[in-house]
């Protein structure tokens, strides 16, 4: 493996985080917080450490194969975090380092799970790095460092396969590099315009920057202890409509912004994904009617929540942890399914619920006629067997590191219950935020040990990267010389 | 697809359903009860609609294909289950036709889940035809009809297929019909050894041929109020035992038979389970080690529970819903592993979880090395990528199915909440009985609603046949004609 390249483009990303500081410094710098010599502190020891990587490491060639793509994105995840958690500890703010790591790893992961009981006690520099993360780990964090600083293989392509979710990655244009910045363009421009709308609607500059980044990154922190559940109606549904934007592939965009119409129509994924979001929100508004003051109030609670877990974002405007059983269960199945594969969201992405449930009716078909071929087509192409078998093995491996993560959760003293433990490591994995039960929307993960903690934390960035990439960092083949 | 053949074996199978109620009605006999007429009444109704079907439809041809294989197994344990619950509603014992047909599925499908409040108050006669369907679904009927009755057809191997669990079936010999003879030859002295084993420890005649029932069909129905409770260490551990040996590959018993010890020894499914089972034992021996008098007591409740839940026998020596998290969870996921391939048990099957493991670690090879082959080997032999395909997909319907089934009962009136809720889906699905929560050990699943009761006895089915019969029959394009 070429390991100086590895640790030289993990410096690299930790330069771009030490710059990253600069804007929540700028922020407490605003509001006159003390706060804002930790961010200088903070993106002072960055800078140090980045460059002692970038110079001591200097590369003696740029190869990236597919192992160096995934070890450079999972190393830079893991280490980002641990960087991004020195301003909650240094400023006293969350003094815990287990605490501190996992709020940064649940920010970046753009879960929005929360060990904080009093969210609205932080200061306002500090909440505003919390949700910053959300927006930089939506789009990808080596993606950015790819749009901006020069090319540094021809390879790249491997760091952009490793770190956006999906089964299929396809890249918009020829180069890695330009797919990268028309990415960060769109991303950017969907953010600023979700910003004037919330402004339209008078929430405070502040406020819709905050939201804003929840919404973009489909994380979910807030500012209020009660998410969104205190804003208008108007903004709920300004929310609503952007998580559900930013839950489309955003190849869908480029598309539509190049004026191919017809192909961003052609998406069937697209099409299952909105048909899923209508259908959930018919049933659980008719489920939820009778506890709410009207039909309208029932339907804006209802698409809220639905918007809000299936894109695996987590704000809510009401406790549906108090809903019935039948719209509990409802969410808990969207979790698992998540949003769509190449958007900012979370889970096992729509298209390879797409291709798994295609996939099995073409086994059924052959089982009665072994003869047959047999083809699977997704978005109008026939997918090759190896594309098969990867949606297939991806969905056990999944299975199997969610029971796991479960039973792990279940060692824990505090002893939660079936319940709580099920959907927090759900909530974890598909990078959601809230479960039901004791980790509900209505409170925090504040209760689990740090064994707990860490495991959960390790279940984000194992649901954000979509597994290999962490399961090849801690894979002693990785590790060894050949 | 052969229609008059389906009939005809179906018949065939109901005719062989009134000579098995010969049994029940000599128990109902010797005890002077008066349900020996019920059983009468019930077996002249089974052999005239045996005789309709098997005079009325004799069939032009005897070709069986994949599909009428499927159908016949499928259409057979509906109707099977119908006639099987008409003794429970014709006695009064169980008034309630669809609570006696749950109880009759959940009896052939070797679950062991009952509808029953008190089942210390059934009549000998009723409680024994209860358990011996049990011992008649284990090794399955239609390898029964295919053991006695002259030969119908030389693809009768489509039946056995389509009724024997297990991701490959290895026929024992060329022969399918003398495969059938040979599995229930041995089925027969395995549970006549464990009669003889219960009644050297005092167990009563009549609860030794009941327990034994329920062990070798690894069902779980039993005939006290506290299952195994109440029987001496001794018993507990004689049971214990053989659930677990009823849980092993019987072409392992074969081999044994015929002496070629060394591939028993060379089986990697009988060691992958034996391990998981010494391994579950351990943990929960030291888990619950606190909540008993002593060690032996702990490894003595620890070994039968585990032995029970991956046999998914599913009989109990006391409430481990009151176990702690730790241990509940890891029993919870037993439930889904489930026994060896070609034995009486259910669940996914063991091997089917190796061949699952080994599939993503070749997986994750080749996305690091994209040109490597990489092969799956499974005892001993290199599998061909339609078996491993066939064994994902499986897991992918399962798992989507089991999920389905959940979100029903989640409709249910009573609301029972999430632990209940899966752990009943899963009790059902995997055949194992008792779940936790409000369907645990010490409770019965009377409470559901009809609806729910239909569907967990679908899942019952869709366990016991692994899956493809089920969906066959339902399928509308298997009715329709090409």
């Amino acid at each position: 493996m070429n390991r100086r390249m590895v640790i030289y483009m993990v410096g690299q990303m930790i330069k771009i985080e030490a710059l990253l500081f600069a804007l929540p410094a700028a922020v407490s710098a605003l509001y006159g917080e003390k706060c804002l010599w930790t961010f200088l502190l903070c993106a002072g020891i960055a800078l140090v450490v980045g460059f002692a990587f970038t110079l001591l490491f200097k590369p003696w060639n740029k190869i990236i194969f597919a192992k160096e793509g995934f070890i450079i994105v999972a190393l830079s995840w893991v280490l980002m975090s641990v960087v991004g958690a020195l301003p909650f500890v240094i400023s006293g703010e969350i003094p815990s380092f287990v605490d501190a790591f996992f709020e940064t790893v649940s920010g970046f992961t753009t879960t929005g799970a929360s060990i904080l009981n009093d969210v609205e006690a932080l200061s306002r520099g500090i909440a505003f790095w919390r949700s910053f993360t959300h927006w930089v780990g939506g789009m990808g964090v080596l993606v950015f460092v790819m749009a901006i600083i020069p090319t540094v293989s021809d390879r790249s392509i491997h760091i952009l396969r490793a770190e956006m979710p999906g089964p299929i990655i396809g890249k918009l244009v020829p180069r890695a590099k330009k797919t990268a910045k028309i990415l960060y363009l769109i991303y950017i421009a969907l953010t600023v315009a979700e910003i004037l709308f919330l402004l339209c609607g008078g929430m405070p500059l502040y406020d819709s920057l905050i939201h804003t980044f929840g919404t973009a990154g489909t994380g979910g922190f807030g500012i209020k202890a009660n998410s969104i559940a205190g804003y208008t109606p108007y903004l709920q549904w300004v929310i609503t409509i952007f998580m559900v934007v930013f839950g489309l592939n955003f190849n869908l965009f480029y598309l539509a912004l190049i004026r191919h119409f017809r192909n961003v129509f052609k998406s069937g994924e697209m099409w299952c994904y909105l048909g899923i979001i209508l259908t959930s929100i018919g049933i659980v508004t008719a489920n939820i009617y009778s506890m709410y003051s009207g039909f309208s109030e029932a339907l804006r609670h209802s698409s809220f929540q639905v918007a809000s877990i299936i894109t695996t974002t987590g704000f809510s405007t009401c406790d549906f942890n108090a809903w019935p059983e039948l719209s509990k269960a409802i969410l808990f199945l969207l979790m698992f399914i998540g949003a769509c594969a190449g958007s900012t969201g979370g889970g096992l992405k729509v298209s390879r619920v797409i291709i798994l449930a295609k996939t099995i009716k073409r086994d059924l078909h052959r089982m009665l006629h072994p003869r047959s071929v047999g083809t699977v087509r997704f978005e109008g192409k026939r997918l090759d067997e190896s594309t098969i078998n990867s949606v297939t093995s991806y969905f056990a491996i999944y299975v199997a590191l969610y029971t796991l993560a479960f039973i792990f959760l279940c060692f824990d003293p505090i002893k939660y219950g079936i319940e709580t433990n099920a959907t927090a490591t759900a909530a974890c994995f598909n990078n959601i935020g809230p479960g039901l039960g004791f980790v509900g929307p209505a409170s925090s993960y504040s209760n689990y040990s740090d064994l707990s903690k860490i495991v959960l934390s390790v279940a984000m960035l194992l649901g954000r990267l979509e597994i290999y990439p962490i399961v090849f960092l801690v894979s002693p083949s990785t590790w060894t010389k050949r």
